[in-house]
């Protein structure tokens, strides 16, 4: 009787091909080693570029516990006329003595891309056979792969064809999800059609959706499974289901990863096979025992770092809002500052987690609390997902909260609802809950975040495997002085929602903004109110101007009566619509300190977006206004 | 009798759409006007984003003499089912208020994209029609042009169809270069089909050829005439040869434009009209009267911006080359080392252009002077084209020699070949020519450029405009540390050649440059040689070390003997062949500063290229080398 599935999948190496990382190739061993891979592919243009023997690598790799699951690529090999067939049988030789000298027994063959090479299944099959019989007689093997930009072979179908009129025991074919997806092919079928002992390696990539030629595509914008839009995990359930027992390996060409540091881009890799062995659940291949992302309540709360100046500005400016000082920590010089479902902690604790926050980032949010229906649960998924883990140092009596380490450095605290809350526990509360007046702010709607370049994927891959928080389709947002590229995450509910924005240029707001910070962060905190044109008449905070040309649009592009024009223009307020009777109603306050700013927003008929349309229209607006000054 | 085709073309107006500009409307119709522009699309969002009346930019352009040539786009308009055909009706009497408020007569309406609407001709005509005649009665006009993603209209010949069938004189044809282009398409019969006086606006952008879809083509990589690789002129000859006397106007989308200051792009624009003016001769339309381009002999010299100690350490660098002090200047602290055809220029005078260079950027190439077959034409064509001329103060009896300033801010000199060479008149020579000894550098070859991210296409456009260098295909070269975009510049006959290199990252050896250098600048220079072999086996010059993996590899790829390999090892040379017999040996010293390097190359039977292939292995040993020191 076969091994169940799931066994199956967790004997499974994790391996990553040093392309995905920058730096020399012992950088990259270090790294793979580092983030816990059990193997590396080793990319030839790596070694050629390395000042050293191969056996130094297969040491190097041997001290580190890394297996070197394949040498690769291979190219243009299999089909070719006389007498460049015969030359490819030296260069094959020459490589198995690479090989051998790396201490690995497989090298990827990728399909054909010349255009002298033939057009014949039976001439490549015996090529393949030759190669894999010199392979044999030194005990290697060779896998077959179909490139997507294959001259004459570039479906999995054909090169299992051509493994099979090959028909050596030491050849195999290989399977890359990135080449089969970009096609739009699936492995539907490859179960009942391919043995699981044939299929000598799995390579492992997805990416964004891009109408664009799929070599370019795949050179630069491949990216590790969960930050693309391809679907590896029906892809990888295919290959487990045919009984593949081989390392899942990631091959990742991307021109961001690139650049990043190795050591970060080899954690979100592992990261990204451990959240795909746990979403491949099937009939037939059970999920990996990882605890399910956490139920999410909505934010908590939100931290700022301040020291006491900063403090006393920020609590002047958010009771323009109609936030009040509603509670004082019991141990530390923090305050609570509350409204409906909102609470902003302003933190000027020296020598806390915040001070230390505040000393490199200035004034900001240091930490969101998430409401999880299961805070223990929660923190276990995220320790086994790689993920650092942060416990504050408590007063007696004081709630210990448990937070998770967010790719830009600030908390994630993980809040349970319990019998006593956190504010009960650990602050002395000032005032009694009132009923909320028209137009107060309920609760916090989402928590925009400024990234630098380069860091999308990895925040993407953070919040979706953490928290669940599965990301939306990707914008461009006209700023004055460059594109904004937008992406935003949220829960299946909608309860916590999370913008991550990156400018190219460093001149637009959000540029400016990680120039500032030194770093990635909350740009801005949008408020939802049930009734925001209450909140705009009653309103005494500092809100951004719009100007007059934008409703006169609005009422041509929505036929809006000139009434309802009037009020939306006296309110400062944006308007968008969602064509199924959704609108969509905000304001901005201006910046404080040219750093943050806040939004106030009502959600109409069942409006799900973040009003993108007005994008254009509230940077100008920004770009043109001063930010806010205390007094 | 018509005017004659070459004095319509210099009557025609030129104009930009204020949405290839950054910052605010004002800002942008500031940069139109600095740059010599006779005219501006009003592009709506900038409008809608401005803080302002309509009449305030009507005001404010007059006040610049700029006429605003059109207010574009208004957006699925025609052949709409009811109730949105009547709202499209009242939409289109709101823009026209706007217009009249702007003081434009003009409106561009873009093929409808929506799914909702009709696939008719007809109707569409219809739509048009009534759109015209209620413009009509207000004095004002409306084009109709074809998106390349349009929903069912999207060549010119279809936009045709539907202006011929609404029949309206106050309706005319709107022509794209991108949306024909971008399809494959060309306007070829334009002149036998349309007349002239029904062409209402020509819209002109260039692009590089990608292979994606052509919306995010156009929303993102449209860059301006001579800068990418569309047949603009080919284009715009037709629209001339159809009797069109209107403004000829940019409209470019470019993520980079968006991004860089508004008046650098603004003048780049206008050069490129000029530049697309002189190049579309044909039978019917004679080119417009600038300058051609100089004959180019190759580069005379190089000067550095050095100290004195700098001076005395790349007096030391180069002389491991083989170069020797030829001669000083006869009144400024200026040094000639020669060898061969090649002369570098060491300038440690103060109070000098290149002491300002030297204090900006540090131990650098300040200036390079080209030969060129007519100084005096060669200025007066830059001038035309908008560059900045350079006269340096000289001595008595001393040669001035012109100069143009490029876009890094150096200086390129013009040299004429004379009677009395720039060396008798301006140094004291101290030592004759002497026979040059086996493998001694003959000329330079190729001066590389690093520039900052946003700067290709402006470098690309002022070298091939001024200097008729041609731009090659796009490459990208791997660093360790991130991908290096490519793009070579040479004459015809390949005297002069010119690769640009821009890196996104700053941690690659090109990223890194700019950063030490706070600017775009020479990275590297080669040299030829017709003996490499012989150069390496008499080198003294500290050389970039090759790792032994190169050459077992390069053994595999091209077949070379054991000996051939074995001696390109000892000489650290790189070899690439073009597959057609040509061949191409080069090596590398390490770094000066950590600033720019020398390459020593030799071209066997018409290699054309830069070794390209062995870019990464270069570039990877480049990160493990340390600078050279002196002593």
């Amino acid at each position: 009787m076969p091994e169940a599935p799931r066994d199956r999948l967790r004997a499974l190496p994790k391996s990553i091909a040093t392309v995905c990382l920058s730096g020399s190739l012992p950088d990259k061993l270090e790294a793979a080693a580092s983030a816990g891979f059990q193997g590396v592919e080793i990319f030839e243009q790596d070694l050629l570029t390395h000042d050293g023997p191969p056996e130094g690598i297969r040491e190097m790799a041997a001290d580190l516990n890394l297996a070197i699951t394949i040498f690769q690529p291979f190219r243009d090999f299999e089909a070719m006329p006389e007498p460049q067939r015969r030359r490819n049988m030296d260069r094959a030789e020459r490589k198995f003595d690479v090989m051998q000298a790396l201490g690995t027994d497989l090298v990827l063959v990728c399909s054909n891309t010349q255009p002298s090479a033939l057009d014949d299944p039976e001439r490549a099959a015996a090529d393949l056979r030759e190669m894999a019989e010199r392979a044999a007689a030194r005990g290697l093997r060779v896998g077959y792969e179909a490139l997507a930009w294959g001259r004459h072979v570039n479906r999995w179908r054909q090169a299992w064809d051509i493994v099979q009129r090959a028909d050596h025991p030491a050849l195999g074919l290989i399977l890359d999800s990135f080449h089969t997806l970009s096609l739009g092919d699936t492995l539907d079928g490859l179960s009942a059609e391919v043995p699981g002992e044939r299929i000598a390696f799995v390579q492992l990539a997805d990416a964004p959706r891009l109408t664009m030629d799929v070599l370019g595509w795949s050179r630069h914008f491949r990216n590790f499974p969960g930050q693309g839009e391809l679907d590896v995990p029906a892809f990888t359930r295919e290959v487990l289901a045919a009984g593949y027992r081989g390392p899942l390996s990631l091959e990742v060409f991307n021109d961001e990863f690139r650049a990043a540091p190795a050591r970060r881009i080899a954690r979100d890799g592992h990261r990204s096979l451990i959240w795909l062995d746990s979403v491949i659940a099937a009939p037939s291949v059970p999920a990996a025992p990882l605890p399910p992302p956490p139920a999410l309540g909505g934010v908590e709360f939100l931290e700022f770092a301040v020291d006491e100046a900063r403090g006393r500005d920020l609590a002047t400016f958010v009771a323009t809002l109609g936030f009040r000082l509603a509670g004082r920590h019991r141990s530390k010089a923090v305050e609570l500052w509350r409204q409906g479902g909102v609470n902003l902690v302003l933190n000027a604790e020296p020598d806390s987690a915040a001070a230390g926050h505040f000393e490199l980032h200035g004034a900001s949010v240091c930490a969101t609390a998430l409401r999880v229906d299961n805070a223990a649960r929660a923190l276990s998924r995220a320790e086994a997902l790689l993920c650092s883990i942060w416990r504050e140092r408590v007063g007696e009596g004081e709630r210990a909260i448990p937070a998770v380490r967010a790719p830009d450095g600030t908390l994630i605290y993980l809040v349970e609802p319990g019998a006593r809350s956190i504010w009960e526990s650990d602050f002395h509360l000032l005032v009694p809950e009132e009923p909320a007046a028209p137009g107060a702010l309920a609760q916090v709607d989402h928590v925009a975040h400024a990234l630098t370049g380069g860091q999308m994927d990895g925040f993407v891959l953070f919040h979706r495997s953490v928290f669940g928080l599965e990301p939306g389709a990707p914008l461009d947002l006209p700023d004055p002085q460059g594109l904004v590229r937008s992406r935003a995450m949220a829960d299946p509910a909608g309860r916590v929602r999370m913008p991550l924005n990156v400018s190219e240029s460093r001149q637009t707001a959000t540029g400016r903004f990680v120039s500032a910070m030194a770093g990635a962060g909350v740009h801005h905190v949008a408020f939802s109110t049930p009734d925001v044109a209450a909140f705009a008449a009653g309103r005494t905070a500092p809100m951004l101007e719009i100007p007059a040309n934008y409703y006169e649009d609005l009422g041509a592009r929505f036929g809006l009566e000139d009434e309802a024009l009037a009020a939306l223009e006296r309110g400062h307020l944006l308007y968008d619509g969602d064509g199924q009777g959704g609108a969509f109603l905000h304001a901005f306050t201006v910046s404080f300190e040219d750093r943050f700013f806040f939004e106030v927003l009502e959600r109409r008929g069942g409006y799900d977006g973040y009003g993108a349309a007005n994008a254009g229209v509230r940077m100008a607006a920004q770009a043109r206004a001063r930010p806010w000054m205390p007094g």
